[in-house]
């Protein structure tokens, strides 16, 4: 899975039927240092997930793998929002 | 899913018997600032979407999670027609 | 879906008893204007495509959508040629 | 599969219902001389890997084929654990 | 499918119970003049390939379209031992 930060939202009012209700999140892929390195993406909020926050993305098929989100168009999910981070032995990030 | 801006479109008479009837158009990944990054793919038309317009992309097995595209050998369609996106509480795009 | 251009073939004889019968052809992407960019990789011909022609692949799990390709393993598949792309308003390719 | 090891571990309280009690590892891709080369990314432990240790990730739905992530949001999964890795007819890594 | 060379071997004990019975062989992707350019990654042996052979690795969930490997925690598959590419009209490669 992506470690990723929220950076912000998408709203969309013409969409797929089967996307109603699902809220469109913007993340970046982060360092474990809480870095961002990556990309935009738009993820399936699956948790909660507010700006800032340090989460989990699944990608692929895995992205239906919840009963939001069972047989939708959607290839990317917020699954967990990270407490801490540790790397060869320190935390390298700790959700203030 | 991706974040994509539709630059135009595609069209082929020869292909297999389950593309029938689906639009293909060409996107191209952009930033959340509406700026061209990535390289041309096509996608299914799966909300009306015309050249120009902002939009969503969903890849993979996603891609068949529609009426119109299950079981059919595609791997990208266009399932939102973005109407903002707002980044570090910006709006960074907002649909004209 | 990929842009590509069909750019030779590939021979197997120790292969996969599923494969029996599907024709191999080396495709690498390209732009919208035909430039080759891409690194080759091997795709199942799904349409009669000849070497030379720009036809869209479609790759994982779209590439057993067919009846030919069905439980088989293969990951890529062409699915279409490619009679004209126009990006921006204008032709920027048509096939001869 | 990827060829990794196993650089740290993530917490999450926040999650998807269906990933409690999975061991989430930070893992990132080598050379087949161990030496490190990829970007971070979270692992659900099908294995009982420690740090430092070599590893062979799976990714995408080939995470969900065990019993323990079966239909979970998961797209990574440690599924073995590095003996040794023999390149070019000699040994690159062993494990100590 | 990627076209690869065999280049060694990895050897596990600690693996996922559906892994017995499973070589694991480390492939490189090659151009088509059989000149290594891609990382290493680990693919099942569907076809009993050798060291320093030319081979088609079909990967996601493409590799788990065997019978040996249907089930399993596996996202590449070597299915096809390459006899020869012809790219261009003339032979790049044939199996010494």
């Amino acid at each position: 899975m992506l470690i990723a930060r929220v950076v912000g939202s998408a709203v969309s009012t013409i969409k797929a039927e089967q996307l109603r209700g699902l809220k469109l999140l913007i993340v970046r892929e982060t360092t474990t240092d809480d870095e961002l390195v990556g990309a935009p993406l738009v993820a399936i909020d699956g948790v909660g997930a507010g700006e800032g926050e340090l989460v989990l993305v699944a990608r692929g098929s895995a992205a239906r793998q919840t009963p939001e989100t069972a047989d939708r168009p959607v290839d990317a999910i917020i699954m967990a929002i990270l407490d801490s981070l540790e790397v060869d032995g320190a935390v390298s990030f700790r959700k203030s």
